[in-house]
């Protein structure tokens, strides 16, 4: 229901409220309206606190309200805890009152199939030009104002990490989870049905927030995408996003739907969106919070390279092959690592990278160890692994490691590796801000979102990078298009007015047209019955390929010709198949695709999306992410392809979507590509009503 | 070093001795022979213990012998803590002493490039008739005879676990890690270089131990992978086998080298043969002992269809997400579930799976939901992720899942989601033998782990199943082949005469042969170059496709005269590209594989592996790996492809391996798939010396 025309608001006086009436509050301490009093009660609101209950009284020590218009002072948040049923009227009291902001905690909207009920409590809020939080949420948390208004968990540990949850029990779990691991928060938001205020807009508040360096979100679903993406493309460049997104899986996004009402959507436009934009996508809630933590305590790394230091050669081989598979580059300046780590190390330590100090080692060298790497400008970062030995003073080893990395300008991760000695001592040293990790793989994953975070930096945002206006043919006349499929002469005949290249070719309606499009040209061809009913073509027998002589050509046209009169003569081309492709995403609107084509391509899956307009950079980032990208350089002996030339054909299919509103799916598949230049081949477009 | 002719041993005594020599015990607490001597007599061990060190005197109260031969008895086991150096001539004194099992703890042999001192070692106890365990190994823990015989960690356990770790290091850290996760073990093993007793010797040990039920094992490579399947393919069946194996990718298996001179192998044969004889492959650290705890404390489960059960639906649907992705189906019977847990659980409750009782249900109903899941027989395990909500009685509800899920005869994993109280249960849980986790993936990657334990032990193992005897054609005369690669045609007849159904061809040396094989034949057809040099036939220009006329076949003949004069003409045919081929590894040696074929089969990158011989089982198993192996049941709109018979070419092409010692490698790509049937339409055949 928001949408992009929505003003972009000034949520200070929602995070930071004078004062707050709770409308529903309750002395019945399982009530949720007592609850949420009590919560902003205890948690040192300095603010008035009005509760609302038509029985009036006193709620908490605090007098009760008959009515929200009684009130002595118009408050800046109403919290409307109150049975659905209830929930309109109360904000509609609100809205009379003059409350710019309400949330509203009820379930029973969207979620459980009430979507009008839901629509005209967004009415009403908006006749008044309230804006309202919900419905379906816990409420929030703002510890600047030491505000606690949710009805979860009371124990906060202030800090500098906002959390946006759209799952409100998994917000409130999460607090305590964050409260355990020594993560502090600076918010949480419940968000429920987003049904007005909704994640761009609280990203837009965090992201300004001096008194938050890093965001998580829980994400279940988005509204709309594209107004995500255009205010999270500048955000994360200047404060790291790490998003958890569920309904990854066909019966993930079925529980998703029935859990927030939320339309999941494709998951790898989702995946290809958030790279895109610089967010950081954790695999799991583990992962989401070691990133979390790795990206507040740490600086990001200045270079990529890494360097490896452990007392366990096993322990370094698992490590590197996490390193591998994460595409962080090992530190391999040997000559350094044997000159500086050498003269600590003995001779039985091997000096390369990781440099294996073995279990011989005692831990002082291993810090001298850390030290030099610390020091040495030409290592982006640091990781040391290291399992305590047996009789080592683990209390002098720990502050030996404070001293050591304590305020390192890279990135330094460890991992203590072992029994109680190992688990205390990173203990001690998260509580110095030390990143020390329970296992190696750990380790690797936190320099995983350091490393993508400092990408994600220095990104150049999509809409400053993006190919030069509109071209000549991405305005196409469109009235004519039938909805449906267009036939395949046609739709190549688009996409080239488009500027993507095409194979040459003729549409012949008889034989004499046959022979004279042949005459003059080598060679081999493809002949192809022409006809917007037929779109998957191979399987209907009318792709001929490799016809190479005049009579051959005939011959087969003859056969064609009991499907369709109408022919399409191509020049066959060699090289590599791919597909480039738009469609039109419900969450994200216009998208594009690159992959790896041909007729298996369904098999292969191969592919990355990204969201239209896209930059060059984008598109390039694009096909580096698939195996098809890995072929560009060359491959079997042949020359490289150009990227640029692809990466510009995506672009301009993406263009022709967004100008274009009827044109609904583009697929060109395969579009060749050698080292002599792309040609689409072959090309399907699909038109809405 | 060691062999399939190695006499199987019995390690009895070794795990068991009556009495051990310490040689090169010491009286300074820094030395390893004083952190053995004292580990061996502080862990209890109820027999003799003779230090051996030529300055005499005691040590640690047992008085020293200058010389094995001059102990008053014949120890079981000589444990030498010396120089590597020194290490050749203890193990003669030792061997003549008559002592069956020694162990050699020092390093400096092949890990640091010193091969012939590792070779001079097992010599000299070969001579003796002794078995050693190493060089450069910690040593042994055995809890059923209170053997502690390893310098590390003198903390342990006693349990049931058995671990066998290639890396010393990996392996004390390790200890530490299970003593602080409360998995208590019954032996841990360090290998080192197994220069003699190796992984097979262990696993044989622990798999007929009655004090040992699962196995966990590091390993960084294999001498003998053949032997390892051999023995493990049973085993598997029996105890549930954890492997955690590092060097995954290049750079890792670079590092493993440098560290215990092990050959890494190619991972993905690796990965297959694990798979084909039902060990469980971790990957991670944390995974491994997840799966470990799980697998000793949990039942394997009759049924694979999971019954999940929340109090949050974010966290029900990131749990779905992880089940999907693992494989693990969802109980589907959605009468049951809306009878029998909608009679518990509130209106507002979703009556589907997951149950997402959601955070209004009191912890009461969530025990009684679990249940009534536990006692219906047609759900095969159960998932329950609860976020403990604020005044919760925490012990009455950590009592009350231990009296409902203690003694389940069905898994039951729980995930306790929040901060210190869910901890808290989390490890009171533990304690009592109930797996409860801190995340959700987590359950969700035991479970998968327990179901595919299910599955190795209902599994055919390999040598019972496997197809009849060599057949016609499998055992080849192959004396007249040169080194190197065969022609095409030479190949197709090879595996043709082997049993798998190849394309119609012609060998052609002139234009009259070609006329003369194309009469009657009605194409199209495919003209080859013919000739052992080329192997990349495609990049060299050798391969014309899809000639239909015979003029069209003379003039590319003609083109393709300046190549070669021989050529082979093939009728076309349609279908799936697949590859299948075989392999001689050198961990493994003779391997099949399987995948997508073609031209870009290596950047498709979609294949499995397996080793030589293989059941039909485990080849149908290696096709649905792939993603080949789904459009099997049919694409786009063509019927099914026989999967049999591609699982009976792939065997008997493992059979061609192991029968002919001099192929050292089989290709065929494409072999062409269709519903009609399948026909290999090229192949590369290449001869070793």
């Amino acid at each position: 229901m928001s949408d992009s025309t929505c003003p972009s608001i000034d949520m200070d006086r929602f995070f930071s409220p004078r004062s707050i009436a709770v409308i529903g509050a309750s002395s019945e301490p399982s009530k949720l309206g007592h609850k949420l009093m009590r919560n902003i009660i205890e948690g040192g609101f300095s603010g008035s606190v009005f509760p609302v209950n038509p029985r009036g009284g006193e709620i908490l020590g605090r007098t009760a309200y008959a009515d929200v218009l009684d009130l002595p002072d118009v408050p800046d948040l109403a919290i409307i805890a109150l049975p659905a049923a209830m929930a309109n009227e109360a904000i509609d009291r609100c809205g009379r009152a003059g409350i710019p902001f309400g949330i509203v905690v009820s379930a029973g909207f969207g979620e459980a199939g009430n979507a009008e009920g839901e629509e005209e409590l967004v009415n009403t809020a908006r006749r008044h030009g309230m804006r309202i939080l919900g419905p379906n949420v816990f409420g929030f948390i703002y510890t600047p104002s030491s505000l606690n208004a949710q009805f979860g968990p009371s124990r906060v540990l202030p800090g500098r990490v906002a959390i946006i949850t759209q799952s409100g029990a998994l917000g409130a779990s999460l607090m305590g989870k964050v409260f355990d691991e020594g993560i502090g928060v600076s918010g949480v938001v419940s968000t429920g049905n987003k049904a007005d205020i909704d994640d761009v807009d609280l990203l837009s508040f965090f992201c300004s927030d001096p008194n938050t360096d890093a965001i998580l979100m829980y994400i279940e679903g988005l509204k709309d995408g594209r107004r995500f993406q255009s205010v999270i493309d500048d955000l994360s460049r200047s404060k790291p996003i790490i998003v958890l997104k569920s309904g990854r899986t066909e019966e993930g996004a079925r529980v998703v739907r029935s859990h927030t009402a939320s339309l999941a959507g494709r998951d790898r436009i989702f995946d290809g969106a958030f790279r895109q934009s610089g967010v950081l996508r954790a695999g799991s809630i583990r992962e989401a919070l070691d990133w979390t933590r790795a990206l507040i305590n740490l600086p990001v790394p200045e270079r990529e390279e890494v360097l490896l230091i452990t007392n366990g050669g096993g322990l370094g081989a698992i490590t590197v092959d996490g390193l591998m598979e994460n595409g962080i580059p090992l530190y391999d300046d040997v000559e350094w690592i044997e000159r500086e780590m050498g003269s600590i190390f003995p001779a039985y330590a091997t000096m390369n990278n990781p440099v294996d100090i073995t279990a011989q080692a005692p831990y002082g060298s291993y810090l001298k160890g850390l030290k030099k790497a610390i020091e040495e400008p030409s290592i982006g970062s640091v990781i040391g692994i290291y399992s305590p030995t047996a009789g080592a003073d683990m209390d002098d080893f720990t502050k030996g490691i404070v001293r050591t990395v304590g305020g390192a300008g890279k990135p330094v991760l460890l991992c203590s590796f072992g029994g109680s000695d190992a688990i205390e001592q990173i203990k001690r040293l998260g509580a110095e801000g030390i990143q020390a990790f329970y296992y190696p793989e750990e380790a690797v994953s936190s320099l995983s979102a350091l490393i993508r975070s400092s990408r994600s930096k220095k990104r150049t945002p999509t809409n400053s990078n993006r190919s030069s206006g509109p071209t000549e043919g991405l305005t196409i006349h469109l009235g004519e298009n039938k909805p449906g499929f267009m036939d395949a002469a046609s739709a190549l005949d688009m996409i080239e007015r488009a500027g993507i290249p095409t194979a040459r070719r003729w549409v012949v309606h008889d034989e004499e047209g046959l022979k004279a499009a042949v005459d003059g040209s080598k060679g081999p061809f493809v002949l192809k019955a022409l006809s917007a009913d037929i779109v998957h073509k191979t399987e209907a027998g009318a792709v001929v390929l490799g016809i190479g002589s005049v009579s051959g050509l005939l011959e087969k046209y003859r056969d064609l010709s009991s499907i369709s009169k109408s022919a399409l003569l191509m020049e066959q081309l060699k090289g590599v198949e791919l597909i480039i492709g738009a469609v039109r995403d419900p969450v994200f609107g216009p998208c594009v695709m690159f992959g790896l084509g041909g007729t298996m391509v369904e098999v292969i899956d191969d592919v990355s999306f990204r969201t239209a307009p896209l930059s060059m950079e984008d598109a390039l980032m694009m096909i580096s992410e698939t195996r098809a990208g890995e072929i560009m350089e060359g491959f079997r002996g042949s020359g490289p392809i150009d990227k640029g030339s692809i990466a510009e054909a995506i672009i301009r299919l993406g263009e022709l979507l967004l100008l274009n509103d009827r044109i609904e799916e583009i697929e060109v598949n395969p579009l060749m590509a050698s080292p002599s230049g792309i040609a689409a081949a072959d090309a399907r477009v699909r038109f809405g009503i």
